[in-house]
């Protein structure tokens, strides 16, 4: 089986959710498998001038939002834009790390856990509340989740994928990498696919 | 036959590019014809705050030239990044507007033989030498289409074009109008597809 595909998101990007919702099936069909790696748009964003795309000008942030929305039924994925956006993701990355260092099968299922219920739902993962919830749903202990989501190496984990992504020029979500070659946007797994089956072209 | 597809590009864009060589085979299929219409990212940029592609931190630029080209060989377009970039438009569009009030389908060939030259053979369409050589190459007299430039009617239309696609709220291109729907982006050529296939969804 060849290496896997990375995948760079932030809980709080919506093409990442449209994305996530269908890579791993798209890697699956090409013998690969995915590593989900979290960083945060946030911090990326400072370093690149980067800004959220609902807080551009309005004839801007308003076609976003209709994209989200149009981009999510073309999809075939439940879509509301949140009512709180964008969020910090801090929390919800740290989460999915902390998981992941102990049963990397429950981290994935928080992690598709965690996208619907933000972007489905309208369920702010920026609130401990919905993060414990979120962690009983997938049969994590809430409580020992919240202490592990503050273990140094849990943070220096998110802080050394945040200081990886921007180094390897990452400047938005989701971020996709085959075999070294990048590929920005839930728009590009066209691309992502061609490369996969063909090789590079 | 329904309403025309609405294609609003800037000859400077690649992505326009890159899209005009499929979208009247697309919109043929589902029946369709294509209305082009130039603007000016240059004016549009000013009042949304726009940045071309190419001038944004590195990081993104270098990106973005990537895509260019990938995005040309994914489509199966041939595609060379111009040494001038992004170069003014304005002469290209007034051209393309002088020969569309004289012939339709003459214009419709000196768009993509502009295209052409710009982004596969590195000619800069703001080189009046090139418009010639370009006005030649499609039939029509160079030296009548230099005079038709000037004239005050073609300047009017394309400052009539422009501030059209501002207040739509184009802010880069190509953007194309199905039925009033809006898409941003060669990317969303799916979309409009499906759109066409199947009406609003």
């Amino acid at each position: 089986m060849s290496a896997p595909i990375e995948f760079w998101f932030d809980f709080s990007s919506p093409y990442s959710y449209l994305a996530s919702e269908k890579i791993e099936e798209l890697a699956a069909r090409y013998g690969r498998r995915v590593a989900f790696k979290p960083t945060l748009l946030g911090v990326i964003f400072r370093t690149t001038g980067g800004v959220p795309l609902t807080e551009l000008v309005p004839p801007k942030s308003r076609y976003f939002v209709h994209d989200f929305e149009r981009s999510a039924r073309f999809t075939g994925v439940p879509f509301r834009q949140p009512s709180a956006f964008p969020i910090s993701t801090v929390g919800a990355a740290r989460a999915f790390l902390w998981l992941q260092s102990r049963d990397e099968a429950m981290a994935l299922r928080f992690l598709h856990a965690a996208f619907r219920a933000y972007f489905a739902h309208d369920r702010s993962l920026a609130e401990p509340d919905v993060l414990a919830a979120l962690a009983r749903e997938v049969g994590a202990d809430p409580a020992q989740m919240a202490q592990g989501m503050q273990e140094p190496a849990i943070k220096d984990r998110l802080k050394a994928l945040v200081d990886e992504s921007i180094a390897r020029g990452v400047f938005g979500a989701p971020t996709i990498f085959v075999d070294g070659e990048m590929f920005w946007g839930h728009d590009r797994l066209p691309q992502v696919e061609r490369w996969l089956a063909t090789g590079p072209f």
